[in-house]
């Protein structure tokens, strides 16, 4: 890690974090950062990215280490790195220096956490080989992170009840991974007029992020198959009827995401009917986005989008009938096919790994509706969250083919209509917007929404 | 994967590898591809990539799938993705679609393979889940790739033997992972003018790679400080005087590698004492590549670089004597810090998970000399062979400034001297080169390496 940077604002954020989890449970707490994993063999590994929850408390991304939290104080376990590293890896900071920056009360090698596991609670990591180091040195089995009990389940429902409000350290990297994110976006639309498959797009964007030093937060998704919600494939050619679907965020080195979707055409200007889908998945985009303000339930800002998007339909003579309807029998989720967004934070999806327990107020459950089963936030807005809004429209032939849908929508879709938007198979508009005590602040209000701006920006491609 | 692709010569490779694989050993064997492996929580993973055995006989980076080997006879154990994927990854080829591009002659679902685990030989694979499965479905613990032990061992000696010498098939691949590799160092080269950081470089490189739906074939060197052999910062400033170090390379999307250093200078000129040195290293690199040959000794090539390296030392008055006496106490390896190379395949250091059973001839052990104990490859070379040749020289403070080595290379060493070379901290040229009948073929020809030529590429930085 750098560490000429300033480190007075996270180490106050550490010390506040960790008098906060003090004050909501009355015993000690190990977590765990991870260790990296082999690629091909030993020597060559993926990329290392530490536990979220570990990042939290710990600031850095340390390889192989634990923190111990208990009754404020912050105790680091770490090895210093062995001087026959120094040839392949430089000098390392060592144990004290790196307990000085993040303002530790107290340092040991890794060999004394053992001693200090008695009664302690944790989060189950991810990384399996350190999970079963967790469950060594906590004398105990542990439930996956999604479903924890006893102390762990209280550890974890105070984590979310800090890391669903962002403070002051956090918000200052989520603006600069949300302005490197806006800087991506921007390179793609650039780079289209040149680019000959998806990958020359997907390269200029995730140049923006590694130029400052950043990584990806997660898999980027740079497609003219946008119905393909997480398509990982960049081979296919760019046609000049296709729109592009970008969705790409930048992750700071201490770990903290955007999360950003911007359609374009690759021709450098919507067609008719691509334009008028698009308009109405961006009035849905503005609509949730005005809504957005502390005590707000997050799932009304999902049925909003539901009815603009059949609202929209209708209008555009794709779906018939009246829309409280259509939003009943779910009819624009045949198309909206998944919720209106999410938390953001640590994760690209914040805390996912704790399943819904973070997603999800306390009491609530998934619904086995279609139209909402996919909503990963249900929760009553409050300030200092970051969500996601980010409605779309896909046409996906496995939905849209089904005979059964076919039979049950033969009277709210208009398929003979439908098939004249046979150019627009996937299109969504995504941003990342801060719940304040005013009411919201979009953190990537800088990237443009509107097509006129965006065909701007991507240029005629003649 | 991309399905659309010419599947004829893949198919006729992997037959004709099986075959050969048969003619060793008379027993069947099972490699597995292994697993994704989440990052923050279960749907967010780290990037896949298939184990390099299961790759060089099944050609497609297949998750969680295995093949079964027996007579030159080759089964697929795969599983189709559930119908309710398809929202989210779009349309999968099913499993005996994917059986009849790689031309297996049988294909099961994975529950399939526990009845057909018996008696059968494995690799140990780098992902601890797999690892898990392979000993349940073979019923018996697995010793780490490394040790192998019984008909483990005698399938890795016939891996290996197949393995050594690429085919026509691996040869179109690694081809392209060269000219990629190519393009990604002259992109470097000519980003360099407007970089203010480490990572503006390495962001230029890496586009290039991920423009042509290719990957890093490991984690990219771009430092200031080349002197740290594998550093994996990308922070510092660029300052005028500076030496850029790039070691990157490409991976096809069939996983086979290519691996390149070349260093320039930030500015656009050499310093007379930057050239010196890079010239005294460009000396052992062309020199060892013209000795590159079938039959010759790998590690008398490095022991050609070592007294390449201590001549040119000499001759620049930084060493002082005799220089066979030079190498015979390891005074080159004071700034050559490691071998001279290793071999490349679907591994960039290739088959390194089996520890030094690829790269040393049986019956070979590290020498604990210091100026050969790093070298990675000890075989006498034969025709289909793709190997390294990375001479370098570094000035690595922990290893020049520790008191012992002062003391037992004073009369060796000119300090004095030295110190006028403060300039150059680290300068590696690494091109590949394929052992042919006739001699050798520098896949990576087309990157110039002599500094007129590298000082035009940069441009002068004004």
């Amino acid at each position: 890690m750098k560490i000429t940077k300033d480190y007075d604002l996270l180490r106050n954020a550490l010390h506040q974090r960790r008098q906060k989890l003090a004050s909501l449970i009355d015993f000690p707490a190990i977590l765990w950062s991870g260790s990296s994993i082999a690629r091909n063999y030993p020597a060559l590994k993926l990329p290392f990215r530490a536990s979220s929850h570990f990042l939290y408390f710990a600031g850095l991304p340390l390889e192989n280490a634990a923190i111990r939290l208990e009754s404020g104080k912050l105790e680091l376990f770490l090895d210093d790195a062995p001087s026959s590293s120094t040839l392949w890896h430089g000098e390392m900071p060592k144990r004290a220096e790196i307990a000085e920056l993040i303002g530790a009360d107290a340092v040991f090698p890794m060999a004394e956490l053992k001693s200090r596991g008695m009664g302690a609670a944790t989060i189950a990591i991810q990384d399996n080989l350190t999970a079963v180091q967790q469950s060594q040195i906590l004398v105990r089995p542990l439930a996956p992170s999604k479903s924890p009990t006893g102390i762990d389940l209280e550890l974890t429902h105070a984590v979310v009840s800090l890391r669903l409000s962002h403070d002051a350290a956090s918000l200052v990297e989520l603006r600069q991974a949300a302005a490197v994110t806006i800087a991506a976006h921007k390179a793609g639309m650039a780079a289209t007029r040149k680019a000959q498959i998806e990958a020359g797009i997907r390269a200029a964007m995730e140049s923006a992020i590694i130029s400052e030093n950043m990584t990806c937060a997660y898999p980027s998704i740079v497609t003219v198959h946008g119905e393909v919600l997480h398509s990982e494939h960049y081979y296919h050619s760019l046609q000049r009827g296709d729109l592009l679907l970008a969705d790409v965020g930048a992750e700071t080195s201490m770990g903290w995401a955007a999360d950003v979707t911007r359609t374009w055409p690759v021709s450098g200007k919507f067609s008719l009917t691509q334009k008028a889908i698009y308009d109405v998945v961006l009035a849905a985009h503005d609509a949730c986005i005005d809504k957005i303000s502390p005590g707000v339930e997050y799932q009304n800002i999902h049925l909003l989008a539901a009815r603009i998007m059949a609202s929209g339909l209708v209008d555009l003579g794709i779906l018939r009938g009246n829309v409280e309807d259509l939003v009943a029998m779910d009819a624009h989720a045949l198309f909206f096919v998944h919720g209106i967004g999410h938390l953001i934070g640590l994760d690209v999806h914040d805390m996912e790994d704790l399943g819904d327990l973070a997603g999800y107020e306390a009491g609530r459950v998934r619904s086995s509706r279609f139209g909402l089963g996919f909503l990963r936030l249900n929760r009553v807005l409050r300030s200092g969250m970051l969500v996601s809004i980010e409605p779309g429209f896909y046409q996906v032939p496995a939905i849209l083919n089904n005979p059964e849908t076919r039979a049950k929508y033969k009277d709210s879709v208009k398929w003979d209509e439908l098939e004249k938007f046979a150019d627009v198979r996937g299109i969504r508009i995504e941003d990342d917007i801060l719940v304040t005590e005013g009411g919201r602040e979009v953190l990537t209000e800088k990237l443009p929404t509107k097509t006129p701006e965006i065909e701007e920006l991507v240029g005629v491609n003649t």
